[in-house]
């Protein structure tokens, strides 16, 4: 059974700002659905969270398929308790010369940065329409607003997926749907960008300058922040970067 | 003297967004310091807050005076205690067809929305650079992103402010000075615009659609939110618009 | 053989724009290949414009499928001569509430705007690389910069042929390709928009004001504009629509 | 008198910018008024005109003062001819930390780029609108759409400016008044930027790799081709930039 609040169903959520996003929903009271490839990699996210009293579940599901997304929502609303909340957050960013970009880079890219994030909006808003509200969040990146040397692939995704929020925020906005896109302009503080700052650069996670990678604890408040507005003033785009970036 | 987490201080403060970031940092722990042309007008909330306990002061200035600026930081600085926040809120909207639009409007409209705002993010700068710390907020509205029919004196001058904004962020972010422009898409609910709608349309206050303004108090949670970010994601622009609003 | 310019090959031309474009680059010089699902469709504009002495060609391709799209350009370069020049204009508007926009509609829109727009830009970089010179154009519209309310399928695929026209651009500019991207916030005066305008709304042909409708053959001076600019002073973005137009 | 396609009037016109303008203008047919802070210092521009049968004529004219604009507009229109096009091209770049921007500097810079662009704008749709036709250019930089560091002075005023011309824009069109902004992200090929090169890097002008810097004749066949456009396609913004700049 979901807690008071209701479900909080996070998708593409890995143990970054899946798992943040997580525990902030589930301190606020949220049931929280956490789905991804392989649910089994966030059993310590859930046993972590059930050992403090928190109401949990884990998923596997691939997003990029229709009838996976659709079992899911159902299954979830039947099973579990009504979507409140939906957060899309699944992308793999990639840089590559344009003519080294396959098509099938081209296309993986944007069936999983874009095209499930309309599948799962889309199943989101179904469920949400009937109930009058719910909130959507969408993540984006640099990549959302500049198409960057090497980012053709990324960026025609991130770009997309930008659109779709867009479009949904003026359509569900009257309908009492909030529709929020948070663009990350920043390298995200998790244990896959360190691995990848030591191995193309050699530098070790303790040599990082404080502060300079965004937590994601820190945009974990942004999307509570935005859920927690009143329908007389909402937020559908903010930007989230460290102070010390350049841009 | 300050309250613990110093001075709060809000230029162009008047009876709608300032009164109500006055009581959401004066609820924070903030000491408030409004700052109006006409200081009198304020003693209502003046004697509100410090009836509830809270320091507050309020201030005459005109924020178009360098000097007049200049003698109100240094005054609050020397008298009530350090400038954390910064709030910059004048500026008053105006649509005229552009042949009817005179320089002296155009030059108004400029000197408070736009002028004023540089002279008070400047005197904020001064004092929390030392200090290493600090944030400083500008009060943004559709027109700061688009030039629409009429609106050549508004939007200049707040495309101007919200140039103030970006180069300011890109400048002080690194020094640890949160600098954040917040786009208000929508009326704002407040006296002022129910005598408008009343006067324009005999549309009655109770009968304006729930929610289809913003509220003050959103407002204020906004810069709230912002002001309690971490450095590691701070955010520099983000939008509010009622549930409703088309866009 | 090619006229002395070169080939401009044009992707999803059809009877309007593509036509246009076909007459404009025919007219300067070049040898002009008209591609589109039926090359049979193109016969009267082929007849037209060999009958005035031009060299031009009509290639049947369903640039949605990357075998097609690399034999099309390697037949190109093959038998006619060097692509010079390379007009992207395929997509299909489309307008549909969120939860009634099917997986197919949403691929479909993104496989004809988005993808096959990165299939035909990334083999005219592959053959104008090597010569370090060469035009690309991408034709965009207003959802290419706006996600408005029933586009989450078309706005999507827009703003994604966007980044990939940017990222292109960036990275070909210092190769001497120039990449261009076309705004097109308006109708086109076209037989389709005329046949949609009296079937949804009665107006006949003879009925639409003067000038309300952007021609194709304005938008071709505008990529024949674009395609002239030395490289000291190249535009990579511009707009265009009537002057009655809101927006 | 004016020659038979009007006047082409260029306020705030140097040897750069200016100058080409009005030699392709002079080109087109246009009588040219050349206006400037010390028109003695165009007086080879004009006599090269002149020697080569063309109609020029040069004015002193501060444009920043209402009454100055006012009276050049009245005297070009009585004694020349009806004007057809007009340039605003006036405004000086300036980098400075924030806190070493004077007020001073920051009214100058919003008062060459901004106010009097409003001035000029303003006066030329006040003579064009009764004609029901015309062309107004604003040239705007890199500083229009991004505020960078150091720029808040700069950047302040070209914002502005560019809300101006969106503002013009969209009420003057349906007028069939013609508003284009330039946005020119580029260094300019000019005499002032070879000392500025020299004084700051060094760097003697044969140096300066080719196309590197953008001409000042690409600047105006930008212009001249806005200008030909025909109603139903009009551009209101357009880029340009080097093929080697990074942006």
């Amino acid at each position: 059974m979901a807690e008071g609040r209701g479900v909080a169903i996070l998708v593409g959520a890995g143990d970054a700002i899946g798992a943040a996003v997580a525990r902030r929903f589930a301190k606020g009271g949220y049931t929280v659905c956490i789905c991804r490839r392989d649910a089994a990699k966030s059993q310590g996210l859930v046993d972590e969270l059930a050992a403090a009293g928190h109401h949990i579940h884990a998923f596997s599901v691939d997003a990029r398929q229709e009838a996976e997304v659709q079992k899911l929502f159902s299954d979830v609303e039947s099973n579990i308790g009504p979507i409140e909340v939906c957060l899309f957050n699944a992308g793999s960013n990639v840089n590559k010369p344009l003519v080294e970009t396959t098509e099938k880079l081209f296309f993986k890219a944007w069936e999983l940065a874009c095209y499930a994030g309309f599948l799962v909006g889309r199943e989101a808003a179904r469920v949400m329409l009937p109930r009058g509200r719910g909130t959507i969040f969408f993540t984006g990146a640099t990549a959302s607003v500049r198409g960057g040397q090497g980012f053709a692939a990324f960026s025609s995704a991130k770009f997309g997926l930008r659109a779709v929020a867009q479009a949904m925020a003026r359509e569900l906005g009257p309908k009492n749907i909030h529709v929020v896109h948070l663009i990350i302009d920043a390298g995200v503080d998790s244990e896959a960008i360190h691995q990848r700052m030591k191995a193309a650069k050699g530098i070790e996670a303790s040599e990082i300058p404080q502060d300079s990678l965004t937590k994601t604890s820190s945009i974990a408040e942004a999307y509570w922040f935005a859920h927690q507005q009143s329908r007389d003033g909402w937020t559908h785009e903010l930007d989230l970067r460290p102070s010390v970036e350049k841009w």
